[in-house]
C-alpha cells in the first residue's frame, strides 16, 4: 500500500523560487573580475536565472544538453547553476586551473553546447575554441559594454546582452528528479579524466543534508563566503543549501588573496566561510603580519586535502573560530563526513576536543562507510584497524559518465581510494591513498605515518614514503629524502630516529636521498612518478 | 538523460541503522508508566525494534497490514516505530484521549491487526477489545511479570514476552520508498475522523527538513524531550530526527505534570523541549512556585495550539529560552512553519524581535504557501492582506485514508481550514479558522479579533464572535459574551468598547449575554454548537 502523500519531483528549481518566495531581499554579495563589488538579492537571481533559461530555450538546447561555465565564484555563475539545471540542462563546471588541452579533450567528452566564462579566462578559450567542436554558443560573462571587439572567438556573445534580451518570465519545467542536473570531472591523476554526473534528487538530498546542524549547520541567519570554488564539486554543494534556507552569500571571485578574503569577511560580515588549507593559510598569514581580528566569522569548514593541526589550533584559540574539519570527494558530490562533536564530547578539555577535532569527521546522515581488509573483510570501528574506506548512498555515484572506468562499484560500495580508520564514536581519519599504503607481510603500513617522522627530523625538508617489491614480505617501506640546504643526516642517522616512534616492522628498509619529490600542479606529491624515478632501486636485503 | 547517482529508497529502517552504528551509546531515557526512569541505548533500540520486526513477521502479518499503539511516550513505542514501519508494516498510534467508541471506529476503519497498550489503557481495551474485530493479537507493554493473570483480553501477551522470544538478527527489506508507513487520524470535530496516511518518502523528507537549523536544529550535542505525544503526529517528527542526528532522547511517560517534566529536563540535562503551551503553562506554574531555574534548556518548540504571548515572553525573559512557535496539521506530518529569525533580525530591539517571534513562523524549505480570496484568487504577502491558507509539498496529504471526505486538494494544493496573514518576509499568521471568519459584504472579519479586543474589557471572563446570516451583506459579526461574576456591562457599553480599537465595519451589530459558551475537551470553544444555541436569534436590522 502505498502512503497517500503528494507526488513532487525534488528539482533545483524549487530552490530558487523558494529563496525568491521567502528570502526575496537576502543579498548576495559577489566581487567582480573587475574587481568591485556586485550587491543584488535572490529575488534578482531568480529573474535573472528565469533569462538564463530563455536564452537556452532560444538556443534550442534539448534536454540534459550540457552546458558549461569556465568561472569564478560570482552571482553571474549562481545564476547559471539554476537556470541551466532549473530548465532541465546539465551544468557542466570546468577547472580553469588544468591544462587547455584537458579542458579541450573534457569539455569534447561531455559534448558542452555552450561555454560561458569568465573575462579571466579569455585567453584560455581564444586558445582552445575552435577545439572544442560541440560549442556552438561562447557566452563572455561580463557587460555588453566589456566585450572585446575581435577575440577571434566566433559568434562571441556577451552575458548581459544574451540574457538581457530575454523575458525574466519563466514556468520552470517538471521531470523525473533523476534526471542528471550536473556533471563534474575528476581531475585524474592516472587515465583519462572521469566524470560525476549528479542529479536532481542527489542534489536535493545532498542540499538538505549539508544544511543540518552536524554538517554545514546553515540557516537565514548565515552569511556564508564559499571560497571553495564553484567548479569545484559544485562549491561543497554550498549554492543549494543557501537557496534552500536563504543564507546571505558572499561570492569572491577570483581575488582569493589573504587580504582580499579577509576583508569581505569584516565588511560582508560573514559568519560562515568554507575553503581549502591553502587559502586560509594566506589570510591567516595576512591578519597575523597585520594582528588583524575577526569581528563576525563563527565557524569555517575545511576540507579538499587534510588540514594542518597548527591550523586547526590557531583559528579556534587565536581567533575563537570554530573549524569543522570535513572530507569528500567529486563522486560524493562532495559530503562524506563532517567532524562535529557529540554530546559526550561537550564536557572534555579543550585538547581532548582538539584530539576528536583532528580527524576527519563522523559520517553524515545519508552516507554508509566501511573499512575493508585485503579480502573485502569488514574491519572493526575500534579507531585502530585501518581498510580501504567504501561508501554508500544516495548522493555517491553508480558509475562515471560514459561508463568511463567501468564498474567502479563493489557490491554497491564506492571505493573511495583512501585508507582509514574509524573510530567506536563514528569517526574517520584517513591514514593514506590506497595505492600508497604498504603491504608488508599481510600488515598495512601507512605512508604517511612513516613520512610524519622523518618530517620530524630536523634535517628533513621534504619526505616520501613507498612500497617496494620484497620476496618474503611481498612489500617493504623506503623512504625517499630532500636535505634542508646545508643540512646534513645520514641514513643510519634517520633510521635510527625510528626508534621509539613506531613498531619496528614499520620502520622503512632503506632511505634514499633525492634531490626533489615530483609534485603535481596542486602541491602534492606524485609517487609514481617517483616509483618511475626509482625503478632500478633495490632493497638491501632484497 | 538520468543522472548517474546511487539508486536508493528512503526508508525509516535506515534511520535506526544509522543511529545504530554512529550513535550507539547515545541514550535513550524514559520515565516509564511505573514511575521509574528506564535508560538504554541506540544500540538497544535498534536489537530491539529487530526483535519487534520479528514478532511481527511471526504473527504472518503482511505489507501494509496496520499495528495500532495507544501508548505515552517511551522506549518500547519507539522501538515499534522503527520495529512496525521498518519491517514494511504501518504504525497506527490510536489517541488514547478519544471517546472508547472513536478508539474502537477508528481501530475498525484501519483494519489494525495487532494493537499495543501501555498498562494505563488496560481499562479502555479491556473494554472496547471484543468490538475490534480485525485486531488478532492484544500486547500489553509491559514485563513479563507485570501481565495480570486474567484481564479478560483473549490471548493478551506482554511485550516483553512477545518479543523477547524473537531473534535480534533481521535484514531490513527494502521496498518502494512511496510505501505507507504510518498513519494518524485527525481528531475531526465534523464527521468521522479522518486519516493521514505518510510514506517513508515523505516521514524522511521531513525528518531532514525538520533537524534543519531554521526548523527544530537538532543535532548530536542536543538532548530532546518530545512533550508532544508520539501519538500525534509521531510527535512532530522528533523520533526520526532524533535518529537521524544521534540526539539524545528523554521520554515523559504519562507524567506531564509540571514537576515530573521539570525534573526530567534538569536530571537528564535537555537542552531542547517540545511540547503545546497547557504542558509548558503547568511547568511554569511549577517553577514559578517554587522559584526554580533551567540549567540547561535553551530552546523549546510550542506548537498545536497558538501559544500565548505572555508564555513567550516569559520563557525568553525570565528563564533564557528560546521559544519556537511552530505550526503544523496532522495533514503535513506535521511541520509547516516555525518561527525563526532570519538574518536581518538580529539587530532588532528584544521588543521588535518579540513581535516576529508571536507570527507561527516562516514556511521550511519543503512547503509552499498561498492565501487566497474567496473566489481563489491569490492574495499578497503584505502582512495585511487575510485569506484561506494552502498549502503544497512532499509531506502533505493528497488525499486521507480510504478516499474519506472526497478529493481534498484545490488544484493540487491543501487548504489548511486556516485563515492567515503572510508578511513580505514570508511569516505566516493565522488570524482566524476558515470556517469561523465573518464574510461581510466581500470583506472577511477575523472573528478572534473581534473577540481579543471584548476580552480586554474589564467585565468579560469570555467572549466568542459568530457570523450571522444578513439579507444585504451576507453575515455580519455578534459577539456572544459571558460576564465575569459579579461585573456588569451593558450592550451599549460594550459595542461602544470597540470605537477606536476596530474599523467601524468591523464592530459587531450586537451582544448577546450567555451564561456559558460551550467548550470541546480540550478547552476549544466549540462555535458550532453556540450557533445552534442561538439558531433563533435574529439581527437587528435584519
Amino acid at each position: 500500500m502505498l502512503g497517500l502523500m503528494q507526488s513532487q519531483q525534488l528539482l533545483i528549481s524549487s530552490l530558487i523560487d523558494f529563496a525568491e518566495r521567502h528570502h526575496g531581499d537576502a543579498e548576495i554579495v559577489s566581487r567582480r573580475v573587475e574587481g568591485d563589488i556586485h550587491r543584488y538579492t535572490y529575488k534578482d537571481v531568480a529573474a535573472r536565472a528565469r533569462r538564463v533559461a530563455n536564452a537556452l530555450d532560444g538556443l534550442k538546447l534539448g534536454f540534459s544538453d550540457r552546458v558549461a561555465t569556465l568561472a569564478w565564484n560570482g552571482y553571474r555563475h549562481l545564476e547559471l547553476y539554476f537556470g541551466v539545471s532549473g530548465s532541465g540542462r546539465v551544468l557542466h563546471t570546468l577547472n580553469p586551473r588544468l591544462h587547455p588541452d584537458q579542458i579541450v579533450w573534457i569539455a569534447n567528452h561531455a559534448e558542452d553546447t555552450v561555454l560561458c566564462f569568465d573575462m579571466s579566462f579569455l585567453p584560455i578559450v581564444q586558445a582552445i575554441h575552435s577545439r572544442c567542436g560541440t560549442v556552438k554558443t561562447f557566452v563572455a560573462m561580463c557587460d555588453a559594454d566589456k566585450l572585446p571587439a575581435d577575440s577571434g572567438i566566433p559568434g562571441l556573445v556577451s552575458y548581459e546582452a544574451w540574457i538581457g534580451a530575454q523575458s525574466a518570465t519563466y514556468k520552470w519545467p517538471s521531470f523525473d528528479e533523476n534526471s542528471a542536473s550536473s556533471m563534474c570531472y575528476t581531475s585524474g591523476t592516472t587515465g583519462n579524466p572521469k566524470a560525476a554526473l549528479y542529479s536532481h534528487r542527489s542534489t536535493m538530498l545532498h542540499a538538505w543534508a549539508g544544511a543540518l546542524p552536524d554538517a554545514l549547520c546553515m540557516s537565514a541567519r548565515d552569511t556564508v563566503l564559499p571560497v571553495v570554488p564553484m567548479f569545484h564539486v559544485n562549491a561543497w554543494g554550498l549554492p543549494y543549501s543557501a537557496a534552500m534556507t536563504g543564507a546571505k552569500l558572499v561570492f569572491p571571485g577570483p581575488a582569493m588573496d589573504g587580504k582580499s578574503i579577509f576583508e569581505l569577511i569584516e565588511n560582508e560580515k560573514v559568519s560562515f566561510a568554507a575553503g581549502v588549507p591553502t587559502v586560509w593559510q594566506m589570510m591567516l598569514g595576512h591578519m597575523q603580519a597585520g594582528g588583524l581580528r575577526f569581528s563576525t566569522l563563527k565557524r569555517t569548514v575545511i576540507g579538499g586535502s587534510a588540514c594542518p593541526p597548527a591550523m586547526i589550533t590557531s583559528f579556534n584559540d587565536d581567533y575563537g573560530v570554530e573549524v569543522l574539519h570535513a572530507w569528500g570527494m567529486t563522486e560524493m558530490s562532495p559530503l562524506g563526513t563532517v567532524c562535529t562533536l557529540k554530546n559526550k564530547h561537550l564536557a572534555l578539555s579543550p585538547a581532548e576536543k582538539m584530539k576528536v577535532r583532528l580527524k576527519q569527521g563522523r559520517g553524515i546522515f545519508g552516507v554508509e562507510m566501511k573499512i575493508v581488509d585485503d579480502e573485502g573483510k569488514e574491519l572493526p570501528w575500534d579507531g585502530k584497524a585501518y581498510g580501504d574506506l567504501l561508501v554508500k548512498g544516495p548522493w555517491i555515484i553508480s558509475e562515471y559518465y560514459k561508463g568511463e572506468g567501468g564498474a567502479p562499484l563493489v557490491d554497491g560500495w564506492f571505493p573511495t581510494g583512501d585508507v582509514a580508520t574509524i573510530d567506536p564514536d563514528g569517526y574517520m581519519q584517513i591514514t593514506d591513498r590506497s595505492k600508497d599504503v604498504i603491504k608488508s607481510g599481510g600488515e598495512w603500513i601507512s605512508s604517511i605515518d612513516v613520512e610524519n617522522i622523518a618530517m620530524a627530523h630536523p634535517a628533513v625538508a621534504m619526505a616520501a614514503c613507498i612500497g617496494m617489491k620484497h620476496p618474503k614480505w611481498d612489500e617493504r617501506p623506503i623512504i625517499a629524502v630532500v636535505k634542508k640546504p646545508g643540512a646534513e643526516v645520514t641514513r643510519d642517522d634517520l633510521i635510527k630516529f625510528y626508534d621509539g616512534k613506531t613498531a619496528k616492522w614499520q620502520i622503512p628498509d632503506d632511505v634514499v636521498f633525492v634531490d626533489a619529490i615530483p609534485l603535481g600542479g596542486t602541491g602534492k606529491m606524485q609517487k609514481s612518478k617517483l616509483r618511475e624515478q626509482l625503478a632500478d632501486y633495490k632493497l638491501p636485503d632484497a
